[in-house]
């Protein structure tokens, strides 16, 4: 198998703070000789496990990525027992375009793992963290929010694995974070997502979805900067005690939870994120902008739950996913 | 003067429930023989005086149009005591284009008033609000929100006027909107804006700014629907009972309430949408994107008061607009 | 007034056959020093009348400018007693890009008459015709058809004038042209275009309408090529007998003769052109994208007569013209 | 092999009429969680064979879907012997964009055979079509014309195929069709096509093409509704007498029925689709775009026939297929 | 007349070094409360005249820009009697963008003088110049080059003036500049230019222009750093001893130093810049890329002199300037 | 393995001189039977062997595409003893465009090799190439320069083979070149590179850099036309003496002769191309944009050697080439 062409500018076994890159060379019309840069900090302290920290998988998505950068200007040598390789634009031209996917290649890099290393940027990208980054983790921790097409109630997940020990190690990691709700779920289709090689490694794994609209709010920020921090302690990275809050333990079980667009129009949410709703309730209408003086399109829960998700923005098409309405499992506390 | 080439599908003058349309000749590649139709509903019944309701100003602005259009599918002619004329996409290509400007001449309609009727299709709309339907109207209400790159507090508001009666029947008519805030607006630049040509006809006029994002949010869409009925009972219009809650009165006195970028990057709000904020106080930070361990840029409040309305969406570029600070003049209750 | 920047390679008061351009400066992002080159002929003989004759007005429209090239190679300064200019791409930069509108700026050169000298490269090239050229000529003709979002029945038209004199010259030259139809315009909003400036200046006007649809027919191009010739014959400028075949008067009187979409969808004509229709008839179908088991939005003819012009491309939006009933007049033969 | 994410809200077992869509998650910038929505519906009568009827293969041709969407919105149970599964915009994204291609992936979909459950929107489409729905059938009709960028004289067609039973089985079929003008065609280069795929199935299997130009006209409307209930007929699903007319049998035996440009500039055809031509006689000119004066290219027949394609819109470019003459091998009746 | 809405952030009545912007409001769809923010240092010390030094009046124009930059950050306040107003990006987004134009409304802001308050954000800027900059400088420097499009021989200009006082002072202030080349330049058509604005007000005007190509070489940096720094030696603002070099004085007396194209193709040129040319050399040669076998059209100087300009880049469009040929006038030295 | 969809319309086994195309079908939007046509010259005389002379791989690279289009034109059979195969537009779509890769796929054709049949334009031109055209070929010559975001100085190069006496000949065609500087190169990822797959099949292969910024000086053609005529000659193809001159023999052989931008910004080369540089040197700066008053971040060189390339344009983002130095290893006389 060919070499993939990323080369690190920070030596990820040396002792300190480093601030660098992931250079990619990238040979484009715009530039014949041009290289996707992808900043990283690492901070290797004394003995003790490997976290790989990320955000930026998804490029419109904020919230993740400020708490890393937040970490990344703070986190001196001493704090740290073990290593902390921070990475909060795992997919730059994407961040840097503000867009889910990349201007490069169009590449959904949580699409493209585990990657190649003589593919599309995207997926070098991917390969590079299948064979050079997650076999240096112990501890994973993917941040996700809704970007700029979806928006949801701030939660870290975990996923439902064969390997049961791992499942509860990733499950004790996912509560250790502490977001205001917690999310056990079962991928149904987990093709190409950075998730399952994390996984399929043997790593600790937790991912997050915190709010969205394409914008970071102060509130979801504090859930990442609390959650990345009780993780790293969790982990037994940093020292300290964790700062824990009641959270609610959600799921996802069956298809019911999700509604979909048959029409597209103005999007109007009858309720808004973390109302409990009766199946029949009315979650969203669709209006019309062809004419005045017609029905908007009605869409009901088809299960009572908690309103967890929803479209964003104003407008929706055909197809769009317009509610999610997740089940309340039990409130940890 | 030339003839404003729109003709109306509707007869303003007829008693009843009329849904037709604003039709606009915009010859263009797509379409040689092309035309804009803006939805316009009529609802005419007994004597009375003329309200004018519109949305869609800016396309990216939901939460008026909602309000607008489930009004216009219900409101019976026996409601209603003189005339109620709804236009929820008074610039139609930009709200079907879910954009702030249009999409056939790159036209911000709120800085094209009075307009023209030979001139763009842009000026051709507000040439036909101008000459047309304001001189219809006796009450104005124009919804706006945020669109896709603010946020806002939800308030109605009224602007500062030299003639004092003029200025004091639309404080009237702001307070009976009854928006959880309301605004006293003494505005320093009015050039092109509607709000502007309404009042120099001598309208009650009356604005919002009610959320934004580029989506509406179910709570935004409770006050314009609440207040859209307030207002017309207000009026004469409508008989019945106002819905009134507490809201507090605004002020935005000088330039120290605005922030702006001076660094693009990722925006960071130190605190949501309603916080009192101290001068002083970290308002919010820019963090640049080239690379890891470097500072955010942090902007800080130059005077107490209300954290009003904010950037949107996640990435700022050098000059936007970051975050505005309200002062609190009053509690009304 | 400013001075128009377009200079001429060719010497329109030299006798002989010249081929050049029109020189129009125009500094652009692609070409600071760059230039719009209109291909122009000028045949010069001995005494006689000056015929000005176009095509490329709008630059989607084929039909004119195959017969105007093709005269160009072949026109012999013994053949021409007076003078022909021939310009078969008046729009040159839309002609080339195959658009109705000029990519450097948007212009519909048939609604920028009488110009600017400083304005856009539209209006400087209305100026140039405006100023230098119409003066120049005692017939003019433009030729037209329904270009990319149009198809029509091959008609020439003159127009109804206030002069009765001029209008009847014109008359006269719309029936030498010898269209299989031909049309006597009431033009309602003519601001802005070819006609009427050229109408203004009292020279003899035809237009046509070719066909359209983006596209040249064989059938239409022998159109244009006899009644050029038939024009010039006309004109005195060419010796010969001229081709005459039967041709229909037609009229449109008002706007019943149009039918517009007020949904978008696939265009389905229920007739072709020249089918004689009943008021009431159907005239085409609208049918929704969105779904299948809906039925389509129907559109009926208002008025009797000839179906004359119809939408093209296969899907429609909503405003779109979809059909033009015009009313059979006379048989000419 | 992993499992094609396309899911239906129809179920193709059950007895009725059903309208509904074929979902196809897609997740992109515009929707994370989005999906393509491809209009289907199944009517499903008494014991008798299976029909699966196509159209928007490519996205910019009209004639059939609007047959299509016309039978399904008046097909009642009643009448079906067996089973009729319409779909008339097969590549949705296409056709909704009015394009050759997907707006998602640039993905031609006749090229995309037999499709990948894993691949791009386009891959996945092919592969529901070749593992879901062509099992289900036995009689495969899928409808084409010349799009955006071919006109079409009226055909039906069926190839040359190894199985010789297969071969005069879709012969029977294309004659049952009854265009006016019948092809047999011995396909040069197959690769990727559904017809391809539907014949290795052992289907019997039809195409058409019906005009083109980007935009349906009545006259090949009428063909594609004449021709689809012939097929079913024939096919033994619905009852009835087929409506039979004369129709011309032609071939393309060789790469002497293409001619192809040269040189890019304004097409002129010489004659239109239907024309009797002899070889050397001349079937199209390219006029040159820069200067007035010059001769045009003159494109020759080089075999005898009729002109049964040519090159649309008004602009051709170097390299494009100007014209198709065909052979006409007997004329049926 | 309405006030310009541009605001700067630092005072220019101030003596000492200030960086700070030129804050323009520029509301569209990306930023609704946005700003365009223009960078400008002042340095004001002791008693003397202002000189007003800019670059990046067009955006693609970058070795005066390098050079402005370079004194801004160096220049005290101790070194300077007088005043250095230092603004490197006039068109700021055209810079942002690297465009000739501005990308938010295509404006030449060279040629938009002299500017409207309430016009598009390029006439706003321009307006700006002209009624607050222009008014406090004595001397004026615009630094320009050949962009993306041109390459220049690197020469300082001055223009023919009514008034032969001024015009003797900027002649003295080019030959001050000492650039290898010096250029006395009667301009045809000023309409516009910022230049012709800051004559009209009686400046001591000089403008470049300095290679090309969109990019800077050393050579043409170092010319723009020495003419600077002389020119502000000559207007007394500056100490020292001007640095002075040979210099050869140039002419473009009439409309044949220009050569335009008449055909698109590959462009190459026959000779470098600073080539002497005889009249009936060849200048240039354009290659058709449709085919190979065909011979270039060749581009014949029209008048003996020095090669002084030349296309960029390596196509050419019809119309396009291919190469200028100046007059050798005399050399200074 | 599937057959190649290219045909030639020239014979590459006749006697004389011939001018034709290579015909790639390529079915898009804009014509769904549309064809690439790259234009191809063969001069085939007596005996000898065959040299395979290219340009356009990039499409932006224009020096030897202009010397290969006027040998096309001028050479006679009778001067050659074998055969030349022609083709300055490999990758036609690119070349018209002006740019690096194809605007029908964003293939970069020089990462594509050894290509597929059934692949992209851009690969199947790479199939072509490597399974006809190779094949015919005993001498390969392959004209590069920087396009229009590199600059070079003029050289030939050869590369650093396994087979040491294949590497000798390309070394002495190299020489035989004759550039005035020569490159011995050890290629690190030859992944996909034309280079490659020539020396694979055992040719004689030579490449070029000639300057660059995307367009042709004359120096450099110069150097282009006397260096293909010398390869030529070398080759025993044509007759007559070679025209030789000093050339310097320079060698790049670590990663310290690179130099990559780590901020965007203005780029300021401190030397020009050719300049000696000391290690510690400073090569170039790079001025941020945001704000006037900042320091540059300046590169300095990390070797002692010549500068022999340089990015262009003006802007610089990050991860590009800023600069390469290369090692001078001795001067050939």
């Amino acid at each position: 198998m060919s070499t993939n062409p990323i080369t690190a500018t920070v030596d990820f076994e040396a002792r300190g703070v480093q601030h660098g890159f992931l250079r990619l060379p990238a040979s484009r019309d715009e530039s014949a000789w041009g290289n996707v840069m992808i900043p990283v900090t690492v901070v290797a302290g004394g003995a003790g496990p490997t976290a790989l920290i990320t955000g930026g998988n998804h490029g419109d998505e904020y919230e993740g990525p400020i708490a890393i950068m937040d970490l990344a200007r703070r986190l001196r040598v001493e704090e740290v027992a073990g290593r902390v390789i921070l990475i909060p634009q795992m997919n730059a031209p994407a961040f840097r375009a503000g867009r889910r996917t990349s201007p490069l290649d169009g590449g959904n890099l949580n699409r493209a793992f585990p990657g190649r290393p003589d593919g599309s940027a995207t997926e070098k990208i991917a390969d590079y963290f299948t064979r050079q980054l997650l076999p240096m983790a112990d501890f994973v921790l993917d941040f996700h929010s809704g970007g700029r097409t979806l928006d949801f109630l701030p939660f870290a997940a975990a996923h439902v694995l064969e390997d049961k020990a791992q499942e509860e190690a990733c499950m004790d990691a996912m509560r250790a974070f502490n977001a205001p709700f917690s999310m056990r779920l079962l991928e149904i289709d987990a093709g190409g997502m950075y998730d399952s090689e994390a996984e399929a490694q043997g790593k600790v794994f937790v991912t997050t979805e915190l709010g969205g609209g394409g914008a970071a709010r102060a509130e979801m920020v504090a859930v990442a900067r609390k959650g990345l921090r009780n993780f790293l302690i969790h982990a037994g990275i940093l020292d300290g005690e964790p700062e824990i809050a009641p959270s609610v333990m959600l799921d996802m079980p069956d298809a019911d939870c999700f509604t979909f667009a048959e029409t597209a129009g103005v999007f109007e949410p009858a309720v808004d994120l973390g109302a409990r709703v009766r199946a029949g309730e009315v979650l969203a209408r669709v209006w019309p902008v062809e004419a005045t003086g017609r029905e908007p399109v009605e869409y009901r829960a088809r299960r009572e739950g908690i309103f967890a998700a929803r479209h964003w923005p104003g407008l929706v098409g055909q197809g769009d996913c317009l509610a999610v309405v997740a089940e309340v499992v039990e409130e940890l506390s």
